[in-house]
């Protein structure tokens, strides 16, 4: 997507250097970072200099291509997975990257392969993305035409956009989709503490691609629900079990409660590679990663031209950090995947992707 | 309540004059203020000097006493009356002292009265609060027993606490009375964005009282209902309907959603000047006050020994801040009063309030 009118992904490969867009001032600085070792990639992960599931995923897929020059596969592929626990996308490209790398017979075809494949796990995501975008416009267009060409508003929570993925995101590929159909969108964007990825990253996206948005705190959703100023929510998902119980960013439970108690349509936008096919019950198998006290107690942002951190709380109240939140599926009305929308169901699922196996 | 081990309330006479506590600033300093002049009290209503519904009723109340100083009683009510829509209180405190006034047929002896009736009102509201804990520790101490003794959490959100009243606090009033019982708690704190009343107030009244206490961003508390580490959620109120439909703090109707999800006791406390006898569907009839942009843009925090505001947002991203919503009355447990626990509903509001006439 844009960045200033000129195009960009969040990670690229740059006369064979690895580029990433470090997020964690946007919006207020815009920086490009070079990942030269597996440890770079692991801090890049692990400190959310990229972050969201998709992204997390071709990043880690980067990572082992370093891993392959630093000629230590197998101690890369444990520490890339160990920087994050609850985006399942992470796993997924390790593993794909490991079982490609099986077909080379030395550290030089291993290193063609694995750099091969991260180009392809990154092309196949930026692709799956705009399938995503193609199929959940659809549902967008649905409600415009009921609202007679009316603006369609639509929620969203954390940064599910492009930033997140390689390219379109997911919750907001059907709405940049949309935008290009000629249909009237606005996007309430919450903010998403503690690490305000909806105020910082969504409604930055939002403004380079000139799509309509409020940004709201976190506790608004609910009251702009029971005003029918919501039309439809979209988010996205770290990891999503093959019975359809979805983990997203903390809040996304709140959210998905306000849609069902006020008939509002919830979807999850996702790519197949957020699917957890051997997880059965979400709340209770999702491992759910704490952050540290700091995200809590402090807010980040801009002040006399520098990023600043300002204390919120006592200097002595201790907090707790909960980075993600798991929404059961009998309060999700579909998924918007790159093969089409589903119900989140097992049986549904399946029928979507019958070449995987569930345990 | 205690302040460094000394004993405060939040307005009180001093050698006849006015003195608050200035909460903005709270917990980074403790600023005591003077009010003067009706002016001076109905910025500190508007701009937050003070809030909480009782409270902002008991400053009204003085604020008329200045009114009859200035020889403007009529004014000095509308325009104390206009300067927050939501808190029924207000109103409320205003309407008392014009009715008590009426019985003094000089100006002095109008004074007198006022200012009696100002002093009557913040004790009372202070005898109401310490009622609801009283009241309201038996809920406590009954979860207590029921999990023999084990740390009962308790989830609250925004500032219902002593500096939301005169003392005692509502939705804390009960708590300081376990704490006072021996009956070991733990208190969940929302940050409660945009104005973070949690984080600064209730967290830093806990402190003070030594209650074990964990501050939370608003999107945890539904992750921390659905694995069983909330026993128990109580809030206040800022206009109840004579229904028992109740307006908090924004973001309170999601909590509620979270805890009927989750088979949580949800809680309301509630001095009787908060019930709006008038007014019958919350979510159709109660003033949402809207509040400036600049809120939400911003996070304002302690730096470098200073309050420092850091912008959040891209600077050109538009911002909406509704500052309250409404819990239907299907969602609430029941509500704590002076007079005891009852449903929130209007045969049980009215069977405990007899005196009242609803419309």
């Amino acid at each position: 997507m844009k960045v200033n009118g000129k195009h960009f992904r969040t990670i690229w490969l740059e006369k064979g250097r690895i580029k990433i867009i470090d997020q964690r001032n946007l919006p207020h600085e815009f920086i490009i970072e070079e990942l030269k070792t597996v440890q770079d990639v692991f801090n890049a992960i692990k400190e959310m200099h990229v972050r969201g599931a998709p992204l997390i995923g071709a990043t880690a897929a980067y990572g082992m291509y370093l891993g392959v020059l630093e000629n230590a596969i197998e101690e890369s592929a444990k520490k890339l997975v160990s920087a994050r626990p609850t985006a399942v996308d992470l796993e997924w490209a390790v593993k794909e990257q490991l079982k490609e790398m099986k077909k080379g017979n030395s550290l030089e075809e291993k290193k063609e392969i694995a750099l091969k494949n991260a180009g392809k796990i990154a092309d196949e995501s930026a692709e799956q993305c705009k399938m995503i975008g193609e199929h959940g416009v659809k549902l967008i267009k649905e409600i415009s035409e009921k609202k007679k060409g009316e603006t369609v508003n639509i929620l969203t929570h954390c940064n599910a956009g492009w930033l997140a993925c390689v390219d379109f995101g997911t919750a907001t590929a059907p709405i940049y989709e949309a935008q290009k159909q000629g249909i009237k969108v606005h996007v309430w964007v919450d903010e998403t503490r503690p690490r305000n990825q909806g105020s910082r990253l969504t409604a930055w996206e939002l403004i380079q691609e000139k799509i309509p948005h409020t940004v709201i705190v976190d506790n608004v959703g609910g009251h702009l629900m029971q005003h029918q100023k919501v039309d439809l929510v979209i988010v996205g998902t770290d990891r999503t079990t093959y019975t359809g119980d979805v983990a997203n960013k903390i809040g996304t439970y709140l959210k998905a409660l306000a849609a069902k108690d006020n008939d509002i349509p919830f979807y999850v936008a996702l790519p197949s590679s957020s699917i957890d096919w051997e997880m059965k019950d979400g709340i209770k198998e999702i491992p759910i990663e704490q952050r540290e006290e700091k995200e809590v107690k402090y807010a980040r942002g801009f002040l006399d031209g520098k990023i600043k951190e300002v204390l919120l709380t006592p200097k002595d109240s201790p907090t707790a950090n909960y980075a993600f939140d798991v929404t059961p599926r009998r309060l999700i009305t579909g998924l918007i995947t790159e093969k089409g929308v589903c119900k989140a169901n097992e049986k549904n699922l399946m029928e979507l992707f019958p070449e995987k196996v569930v345990k």
